[in-house]
Parts: structure tokens; sequence; C-alpha cells
């Protein structure tokens, strides 16, 4: 048996969500199926993260154990051909067998992808979320900055899951433009439930004049979720890369990856 | 009884081209379908152009006659309102009686998009055609330089449906670059069956060195469909605009239309 690592990425429109559930498509389990078919015995993949039904991953990291002879790179192709079109494996590596994708990261990027347009889109529905009105962006990227450091998120998270603290570092958030879209774009060392959705939505109301860039340090001190803006949907969420301390799939890329991956075009 | 132009967005790949045919969704049917539930009577919706199964449209034109009492925004809204997620009206405005969107238009604007990228896109697919090899742009560009004209295309067109001539002139051709993908723009009078997607697997076929630039006028001049490239698929085909002799849809624009609106994001 060797332990594997995967970077993975995926239309979450395609899914529920990356976690394996019974009677429910997801990404964990269609790759143990493809993994199983290919090996002749069970896996397990442990994914870096979850993400709900709806998020999609460009670069979303799993780890699993494999008794097969298949060499890395033919690995990664076998499982590509056998994989629905919806997830492609886009690097793959022999690593320590002590490696954990969930428990060796140190941090994760996020991207949120918005569209602005005066008219609905009708393409690439599932791929971004949509607004209509103009947005205020230098008020959105002022707002951003109240947000960037070491904070008490307990504002910007649904209550969810329970969780000892609601502390994190957001290390570097930044807004990504181009000429009708633009992407939020976050990296922390970990993120609460629906946190990266709350600062969208709450981002998205400010660049709309609804509540003042320099509201959001009173917002986060409060504590208090019902203060900050909606959460944004989950089409426009992607899970954009998981960071390790020690470098992993070294070398040539094979994929959409980072910030500027999260303009599929 | 008025005559009303629109200006049409839709996701081909949710239906099977523009086109009525009984059994099968289209986006024609699901535009009268929705002016007749609106309207109260049947209603003929007449397109500048028949797209086929899967290929989509950022600015089709089509136009139709109702007794309708709503004025021209609030019909526009209230179509859009009813429409499916896949299709949008961007533009409406009642027109004189004889305006005919078919029979009127001199020339449309097509756009056919690929996506170049190492691993096969999980997101997207049925947005763009995609091509794993990096491909050679400049040896494209002299290639598509050698089909600007007044030219017979005969060997560029799927031998598909009956015509008179095979000459059309391409008024322009432009290959629009980004980091992950690729734009062939084409405007002219008028376009044979496939001719877009027969132009862009050309095209893509010189940029992989399959084909030399220089061989595009002979093939041209041989009128032999099969020494051209392949037909490239219908998914990355857009029409981008429908051009008339008159200003029609003056003022502030609603939706995505031209060359850049061919980058969704």
């Amino acid at each position: 048996m060797r332990n594997v690592r995967a970077r993975i990425a995926y239309d979450g429109s395609a899914f529920f969500g990356w976690q394996r559930q019974d009677g429910f498509e997801s990404v964990q389990e269609t790759l143990e199926q493809t993994l199983a078919d290919l090996c002749g015995a069970a896996v397990i993949v442990h994914g870096a993260g979850r993400t709900d039904s709806g998020v999609h991953a460009l670069g979303q990291v799993a780890h699993f154990h494999v008794a097969t002879r298949l060499e890395d790179e033919r690995l990664r192709c076998a499982l590509n051909a056998n994989l629905p079109r919806s997830v492609v494996v886009t690097r793959l590596e022999t690593c320590p067998a002590q490696f954990h994708a969930r428990y060796g990261a140190r941090g994760k990027r996020y991207g949120y992808l918005t569209l602005t347009s005066r008219s609905r889109p009708p393409l690439g529905r599932a791929l971004a979320h949509w607004v209509r009105e103009p947005l205020d962006l230098a008020a959105m990227r002022r707002a951003a900055g109240h947000l960037r450091g070491r904070r008490d998120f307990r504002a910007l998270a649904s209550s969810g899951s329970p969780r000892k603290s609601t502390v994190r570092t957001l290390s570097s958030i930044r807004i990504l433009a181009r000429r009708r879209a633009f992407a939020v774009i976050v990296q922390g060392d970990g993120f609460l439930y629906n946190m990266v959705r709350t600062i969208a939505g709450t981002l998205i109301d400010v660049g709309r004049g609804h509540m003042e860039a320099d509201a959001l340090p009173e917002i986060l001190a409060s504590g208090d979720r019902r203060r900050a803006g909606p959460t944004a949907p989950a089409c426009g969420l992607y899970l954009a890369s998981v960071l390790y301390p020690e470098p992993v799939f070294a070398g040539r890329d094979a994929g959409p990856r980072g910030a500027a991956g999260l303009f599929p075009f």
C-alpha cells in the first residue's frame, strides 16, 4: 500500500457536495468508486476540505492508500479516463505515509466569483453568482481591508457546527475585477462555516451602497451574524487551493489553480 | 398588432437548437409559448438565424407580431420573468411593420470559443471546445488572413443543404487570446452550413502543426471539404450579433454582445 495525494478540480453543480452521503452523489464517493474499480479493493479518500453542495473546486487536495502497481502519471490518467466529466485529477503523486490532506493543511485559498450585468446571464449560471446593479469596487476593497488579519469572525459565519474558537487569520483578501465579473480571493489558516460566502455577501452589500465600508470593524466586534450581509449562493464559491508547510505537487502544473484560475475563460 | 424585435441570448446546451421541432425543446418554441401565455394568443417568432443543437447565442435577433398593450420594457421584463433561466431577452423594441429579422439582416458575427489546458476542464464543459495541446496562435492568425474577403467557401462547409452559391464575403476574422482560452471571431454577409465550425477546426489543425498556414488558399481553391480540418463541436459556437443596414436597439445595452462578450467571465 502506498499513500497518494491528488489535486482535484470539479464542477460542484454536478454533486451534493464533497462528502459521502447515502443516496446523494458526492465527489468523495465518485472518486472512491472509480479508485475501487481500478484497484479491485475498497479505497477511502480523505479530502482537505468538505465543500458544500454546488460549491466548486479548482484545487481540492485529497490522499488515499492504494495497492495498485500503476505509476503515478498512469494512475492519474486512468482515473481521469473513468471519472465523470465533472471531476478531473489535475495532479497526483506518491507521498510520505504520514501525509494527511486535512490534518496536514495549514491554510486554504477560496475565491468567490460574481457576474455583473443588467440582464440575467443565460450562460454559466451554475458557475457564478450574479448581481444586476453596478457595484462600488473601491468601497468593497476598503471594507475588505477591515477583515484582513487575526480576528474573531463569528459575525461573518453561520452558526452551523460547534467549534472551540471563532478566531481565524485572514492573511490575504483581494478583489480582482474583470469587465463583467469580479472575484473575491481570500487566503487564511482556516474558515468558519459559510464564512467566505458571508464575506462575499457582505462585501456585495457594501458595493451596492446598502452598508458602509467602515461599518465592518463594528460588525466584527459585535459578533452578531444578523448585522452582516447575506450568505452569497454556493454557485459562486471555489476552493482554489490548499496550503501545506511542505512543497506538494512540485514542477509543471496540469490545471487551473490560484487566483487567476478563478476565471474559467 | 405591432411588430416587435428582440435581441436574445441563450445557453444552447439547454436546447435542440433554435428552430421549432415536434418533440424537441427549441428556443423558438420556448419564446413562442412564453409570448402566447403573456398575450393570450398564438405568436410566431422569426429568428435571424437557425442555430444548431448546442450552439449558443449572445445576440440572436428575432421579430414577432403581438397585440399586447404592454409597453416595450414591460414586455421584455414579463418575458424574462417567465422564460427558463437559459434564455434571456436582452433588448426589445417596437419596430417598423416591415422589419424582418432574417430577410433584413445583412450579416452576422459569430465567435468560436476554445479552452486550452493540459487537463480536461471540469467546469464550463458545455460553453467551450477544449484542446489539450499548446497552439501556435501566430500560425493560426496567418491562416485566418487567407480566409478574409470574398471567396468560395465550399471547402470549409458541410454539404448539408443545397444552395445556389458557396461564395461568401468574410469581412473580418480575428483571434482573441486569453490566458487559457481563445476565440475566433468572424463577421460576414452570410455563412454556409457549419462554416464557422469548420473554420475553427481548420485553424486549430494549423495551430497544432497538423496543417500549414499557407495551405489555406489551395484548400479553398480545391473546393474539397475533405482537405480542410474537422468540424469543431457545437458547444464552442456563439451567434454574437446580427447586423442590419438600419440602426437597431440603439442606446444603452442590456447584455453581452460583440467580440468581447464571447468571454462569459
